[in-house]
């Protein structure tokens, strides 16, 4: 089993960045742990991003089995995100570090979540972690 | 570490309701194999109450450590629930079986999510089973 | 055929309660009104509860066939009350003493009107005579 | 006692249209089938137009007790329709085939509801039918 | 005269709860403190519920002469208590400890207010006995 | 100068309907009133009607120089009124008989009053009389 | 019969002011051209401020039997006024130069015009007289 | 084939109305220019009314193949049409001579895209001209 | 100890106004009333403006240690006050003679309650009388 | 004359993705179809982005006389387009596949149909065609 | 050039007001500094009230060439101000000390801003500064 | 000190585009006219993107000390340059070249405005001086 880890804007900057919110790991060394958590049962690749459009680009061409998205600002304002995730029609899980919910207003909607398998929030890298964990039970 | 499952309305129903949505596992089923999980690095304790106020008295009462908890339909219409949550200031998780965002408008809000550690929705028995791991990881 | 027929909140008042918007009829009185409008067609039991757990739980144990259900205040706040009627999928009439759109705007809106077979509303206890007699006409 | 039935646009359609939602009986056989409920107790006059303006001359003009009214489409757009029930002042009551509240939002909204004596939704003919009913027990 | 004091959810915690905004004062103390307030003009008696059915049969039942109610929670969500109230029609008062406007959003609507006498939020315990306070004024 | 009044539905029922709220002149006499303010400085013209569809066809067909309407019920659901009035480019004053703003809300708002000359709107028969000075005014 | 002119803010500018919304006459022009059109049948005096202070100063104090009031801006946005109309409890007209409904949104809203006896907008000078006008004819 | 075009309120006053917007071809011209652009390989056949229960009775009575309707103002009020349309189930596109998106936000909603099978907005005749040309297209 | 009772607009013209509403109690009298309660523990000053900049001066300018303010009117729309009342940073207490959750809507909404130590409304002169019992109690 | 014909984001699927809403044709033979359609009469060039940026580069460096875009997720989101649109001043046409109107909500509000000569959805392939043979009509 | 600066209520308080967010300079310091930054280039007058009508008329009443206005409260809620400065038809332009976007939601709103040339927010004594500086280099 | 300068989507189009709103100087000439604002007092440096993600990444490898950003566009859209903004923590200020309050109410809503420094709006590259200027004198 291959899955897709995808990054979106300004996760590049972990371990930089507002670190009471999103914790002091690196995005790299979060991958690092990771590939760990797969511990071999699963492919584990990664793409981060900036740009809303390399984003659906890389899940256009992606011959992963699943995903595993955490895109960041882009969960509240993409549309071309959820359109892509549709095109391709692959399961996926959406993820975020922080709990979303006791922030701004604005990062209360998703346009992802309604089509994802299902969303885990505010568990820092374990966000990610389980997510891994259930790709890997279900293909088990 | 002591662990309390809280589950709310209707949630003794599983098995029996909606199984499109709910699967066909019974909540004791997914107790037994949640007990399972934690391997006997926790202990893990159960309750379900069709009501919002016994739900109340077992989080004012309880010993444990932390609350998992999957209010069912009380998580979009208790500020009771909340404030018992604010009033004993565990640590819990809100989980959910269901993708609640793929369901009714009025059930994408929650009482509860802002002041959780975090938020698992989607994974049917595994939304629980990734709460107890997350207390096992926090907790080694 | 066996009905149930389940009252909500304050309605053990009827009789002493706003009897201008309500009548002066008390909830015995209705029932047994009922009872003599099945006229041995159906069985008719009825329960009343100020407790959404406990009108929750009777929705799960009923072995009734039908259920005409006046939730009372619990029409407008409930979902707990969705939800069990959803679980057990029953066929289930909605009904109101007073015509509740002439009153508060929050008595607008009800949790329950969407999945039920239909809604009477403004009759008296003609409201629950009506439902019954629609069973009744169904089964014959 | 004499009774008015009332219907609004489309109802002339009935039997033809849109079966699953309302049914396959024609509007002649619905009417049949009330003169048959009232029994002679009361003559049942039937009016359907496909006119805003001429339903609302009908209420003006009719001599009718009280009146049965199935507005259709009207029922969430006019407020002429409400006008002309305010200006004669007859008792009324607002029917619909079909559940209105489990489809389109603005079908959820009446001109009507609040200045009836009550609404019955939801159960094909016998909603005319109980207000036939309703007016002869009042009558009796 | 006998008043009714009426504790909602989670005041039974006070003392141990969110000190900051609740003060530390336990309810018992609460309440031995507004016995004296009334000095023994009134009966005063109290009465303490997680349980928003219980705190309806209670309004019910109850022989006293004017009701002081902190609803917590059930003030912004119970259609069933302002039922209770409006089913008894005795006096009362709605009090808060905590000043409910400086806090959460959805704290600011109340289902009591527009029928209480008058409403006193955010003087902790002297809430309280401002509303013992006056009944008994109103009573001398 | 020749003036157009048209009264839209129910206003034919004046005199006979709500006198509290429309007082007890029927349309013939206030028509005649009408006539006897003009005072042979402009011929007015009346017309009614209760069906949309022939308010904006007399609206396209007059060749009165200016409109004086007071377009009932429909001054609050009509956009084809509007346009019937934008498409003949006439100048109009809307009256209404009523003070509307005392009323329901929905009566609060008008597709026609942005493209009117001006509103006059609570004085009874006045408001069409005002409406006719204000014409002979312009005119003299 | 004595009459109170009530002008509020800016209304002193007139004849210099935006002239194409409200016209080249001043404020006292249109005062004299109202003190013609009484024709001696009522007093009429005038009072104009920018404070809404002295507005509603002017309003407890007057011994006016009614009063015509163009609040200008305060209209919109001053419950002061409508607190001080209501408390001398007068007939009042409200009246304003321009069409407030063909200008910004909020000046569609008035605090006013509910508790008005009804309003004139949009005839410039007119209003006012339609208004003297009304309280003469209602007094002859 | 037989195409069947509507045209609702005020679009028999095309090429006197509001030139700026709708241009200066009269309805006649129009369909003589729709005629031709069918160039035999369709019957197309016209109606127009001003009367929304015409238009609703031409709906039902027609034996066209596929309707073009431009309802102009109805197309932003009337639910009656949208059942109509529902009713008999036939193909149809919804056409608009000027762009409704650049005019009053009320016409920006509509009762009949979302059960169209298109809609054409802006383009003057041309509207429906690429309306007749798809129904011929898919026909061919 | 200093306390400032201020009372904004319309409050000059109690006794005379809205009786039913406000009680028959002139100003004055309240005011008599307020210095007994005080009982010479605290010296009371009183400040009555129709000027929201009046209010505004005056709260700058007391020596007062706390305030007491009905801002009437005021209180739903003047930012003004909060913002004398945040400059000054001194405790104050908001009162109402009438329950404002009993009247219009825009009365529900105040500027004023989230800074304010609590809120007293609906208990006529009481609400005043204890809010002096309250600094009162704090002070001793 | 030039047109140039824009396609946004996931468009490049076309043909893979959800075929039951978009249809099976490639975007590559929609091109090829589309310079059929303009038959020599006018040259037309393509352009498909991922990139909001690239888009908006795009229109402001083509020479097209024209534009064609269908901007897919970005039409409700991207105020960017508009602006590069509204920058080079060219006549466009905004097209779409599906009918967008029949899909969720936010597909309703474009950011560009207000500022475009018109609108064509719902057509799948003959949206662009009509679009085409507008300008080409247009250009005849 | 004359310039003059209006300031709102509760800006006599700068220097002794909520330090915090405005700073510790007083309004008379400004004044000065503001006069130094003008360095003889443009006469610089200065305005301060707490009064809504004593800025509306020193609106009316001045002679200056430009007006640099911080209306303090009164931006959010007064539609005199806002006509006043239309009524004079001078330039102005609209400053804050403290950046409004970073406080309450209702400090958001400016009945000022869209008839200003421009804004400046967020900047304390600098936001004046850039405001005179604006003056001086469009005059020169 | 170093400062970026930062301008978003259609800002390289200056000079050709809608010169009414936007003026007709080119980014080229306005960056030349700030460097000489600087004076050489600190390095000024700028980056214009159509891109989104570029500008997100530009803010997060910028070694300035504080940015000076008009985001166009993506002012109102992009939670992702908020989130660059937010990650490097330097201090920066909004520009905007036209009255953005002046325009479409989509333009009102800014996500870095509540984050920023502060914001100045309206003054054309005046906008940018003043906030170059703030960087120098705080610095100085």
């Amino acid at each position: 089993m291959k899955l897709l880890v995808i990054n979106g804007p300004n996760l590049n900057m972990l371990g930089q960045r507002e670190k009471s919110i999103y914790g002091d790991m690196t995005l790299e060394s979060i991958n690092d742990m990771l590939v760990k958590r797969a511990n071999g049962n699963a492919a584990v690749e990664f793409f981060q991003s900036n740009h809303e459009g390399d984003m659906v680009g890389m899940i256009h061409r992606t011959d992963a089995d699943a995903i595993i998205i955490n895109a960041g600002a882009y969960t509240h304002t993409s549309i071309a995100l959820r359109d892509a995730l549709l095109a391709v029609g692959k399961p996926f899980i959406e993820v975020h570090l922080s709990n979303v919910y006791s922030r701004e207003e604005f990062r209360h909607k998703s346009y992802l979540s309604d089509i994802a398998i299902g969303v885990i929030t505010g568990f820092g890298v374990m966000s990610y972690a389980f997510a891994i964990d259930y790709f890997l039970e279900q293909n088990s």
